[in-house]
């Protein structure tokens, strides 16, 4: 079973901010998001986590081995250099999506995020304890993405066709199974799974090539943190690539649900 | 009628980079690739240009007034300052689409985006006149995110019916108009138009409720550049939101296609 | 005879601010400033101008070239993506320290650095025309720096070595010349300098080896804008290290002050 | 007694690096290393180091509390993110100078900084336990500096007194003390000291009225890490400000060398 530990970053009243007194530049807003993304990114990423962009202004996070001194680090760090400032809410439970709504209702029940006066909120409980397989990461990209889309057809035309496998691939293992999955860039998707066995990821190509007629490999690995188990799955999709395979599991005990 | 300067800007060989010699950690690719997108985004958009994340190893900007010496010193800055280098594919056209085909095509003849031997390509037509209507921004939000989905339903789910809303949206605008539409964060879709008269926006408007359900509303503007036809669509979105209309043009030439 | 338009870009009310309500943590204040700086610099030399961090909170800046609408942009994408604002002040005179003067004056007269209603100030003159020889520009590196130090004595040793002979150059050449010194990392110092000849670069190397024992080695470069001439300089140091010379000029006319 | 944890950071070849093939951009250089050191600077700032710009190719970090783990995960993230490598040397010893002296020779032995074979060197020895004395830092700045300097006299001439001020400092701290003090912007002085009794700071504020004629006050403070100690000692400072004295201690034990 696993035991995922999520955390949401919500930059506070951020709409409002955007067009007070009147709308900013766009690609002011542009380079804000990135690059407050891109240091959420590196302080979790270097303490073990993930985290995804999602929509910029809200960003989900797999952040197990992280405290909640961290988080506050994190908290305050941004707050002194941003112009804005953001509320953290994590939670921990076997299913991610289930973290995820438990680490969700606790910004939603301190205020809206549109609430000048909820700001900073950090509120969470944080895992004191880890073991070797918490976090299950399945890695997934396009078979060939380069050689039949990159390389052949427009950059919009091959974003649309990962936009739509992405589509198909997020809402079936929400649906299904209750994981998280997110775009991460190129043709690659990254999923924070609950304990799923090898059947449960040939389902998911399977479906993706039905629904969209897009061809997806996906290396899977477990670990005591993201990386841990995302390395371990981004090893497992390196040897998709090799043997030609559509699904590697790497690290994954035999016996899972 | 529109004139659309479009430039791909494509990581030269980005793919094999991220695995070699074994997979890097995925949080310092997302670092990595925000931080490019940032600096791209900031730069082009300090000469009154929007640039697209996309796919990050694959970028679209609109560089209407950006001059090839521009591209030439982004390229230059990027190189000396990243573990990786870009190519830079412009063109124009009336269409957006067909504008960044003409671009693509540029890079596709010179070799696979995963071709070690090409690298710094910089090709490209640009501008050398532009006119106050060349450019056609619409800005699309959807109606009360906040209220109906951020405070409500946990950030995976929210952010599941705006992938959804988008990638409907992005399809019939591309499919109908050739224009091409963006995701930038919150609940905010950027679409680069062919000239488009208000009907078309309604029509979008009640394309996307109809098939996903959700409701969008729209500000339209024209400029010299994207940020001007940007701003202007900003403002008629602001319009919106006070007016309570589905679609506000400003400064949109009243006979168009 | 040189025209130098400089710039001083000075944060406004920083110092009450990194006190407020209670001291902010100095890593955060680090990161801020030198990211801060990065922006301006990379904005600046996109344009072909010079900066210089100097005290973070106040930066110098040679804008040959840049105009007014660049100095507006700048200073609102600052107030966008930061929690502080600058105020920027130009001027354009012979002399490197006089143009300084003159620019530093226009935020006096608007009032105190730490008046909280002085914000945001945008005042200056630009230079409408610019020619080939406008800028003069030296870039001076301690010879041998890392067989006699960097590789022998400990970093603050070396580093007190450095600035020590800084120190000794700086005030030697604004003293003499009304020429305006930065160190810039490693070895290196660049000065912008009004009108000098070959003597007088050789006359500043004696100097700080007399006063403070440090062999330095200067090439000069003359130039439409600071990198023009800056680009010019550092290809001449390339000849002195090559040479063994001390003093290298590169496209410095021959009769000069 | 302290105990003072010290790393060098040194960007590996850097000097070649920058003028291969040909001299790079000055400004791309300023905005690449103004960058790297605040991506340093914000690493070890969240586990409670400090971290000083120095010559920008060489950083002086004090890092009691941060693990070899942790120095690895910041170099192979450096490695991943920047066209530079880099070496960390780090070593413990009671005075600040000393620890450096031994940290630096860990890179020394290992090779030369402009050794093209000798990259990504990570070699020290790192705390195991720490005490809540461990670390000592003293935080000067400059009595009246805005209404003195930056209202009054041009920008460079400012810098000129504040550069004497804190060479002047940084020498009296070195040969007395073993101390490391690093000018941190604006008109603040950082100083790493080993266990110096109050007595010691008014000598340096002293020293410097008389060397150079620019009057200082400092706040004190001590602490586990580089952070606890450097955060109560600009809270002594505060009380400078408040209190009109030019030296307090806060946190410091009474009895002291």
């Amino acid at each position: 079973m696993t035991t995922t530990q999520v955390t949401l970053v919500q930059i506070d009243n951020y709409g409002p901010w955007t067009v007070t007194p009147e709308p900013r530049r766009e690609m002011d807003l542009q380079s804000l998001q990135s690059r407050l993304f891109a240091d959420v990114a590196e302080f979790l990423g270097h303490r073990d986590g993930y985290a995804f962009a999602t929509r910029f202004d809200n960003m989900i996070a797999v952040t197990n081995g992280v405290d909640g001194d961290a988080h506050a680090t994190l908290q305050e760090s941004i707050g002194n250099r941003y112009p804005v400032t953001v509320s953290l809410g994590t939670a921990v439970c076997d299913r991610p999506v289930d973290a995820l709504e438990a680490a969700n209702e606790r910004l939603q029940r301190a205020g809206s995020a549109q609430d000048e006066a909820r700001t900073e909120v950090l509120a969470g409980e944080y895992l004191t304890e880890t073991t070797p397989t918490d976090v299950q990461i399945a890695h997934f990209d396009v078979v060939n993405v380069t050689g039949k889309y990159t390389d052949r057809v427009n950059e919009f035309d091959t974003f649309t066709t990962i936009t739509r496998a992405y589509a198909s691939l997020m809402e079936h293992l929400r649906e299904r199974h209750g994981a998280l999955s997110f775009f991460v860039g190129g043709d690659n998707v990254v999923a924070v799974c609950p304990d799923l066995h090898e059947a449960a990821f040939a389902d998911a190509v399977d479906y993706v090539v039905g629904d969209v007629d897009v061809e997806l490999q996906v290396g899977v690995g477990r670990g005591e943190s993201a990386h841990e188990a995302g390395f371990a799955a981004k090893h497992a999709l390196e040897d998709c690539r090799h043997a030609g395979t559509a699904v590697e599991l790497f690290g994954v005990p035999a016996a899972s649900d």
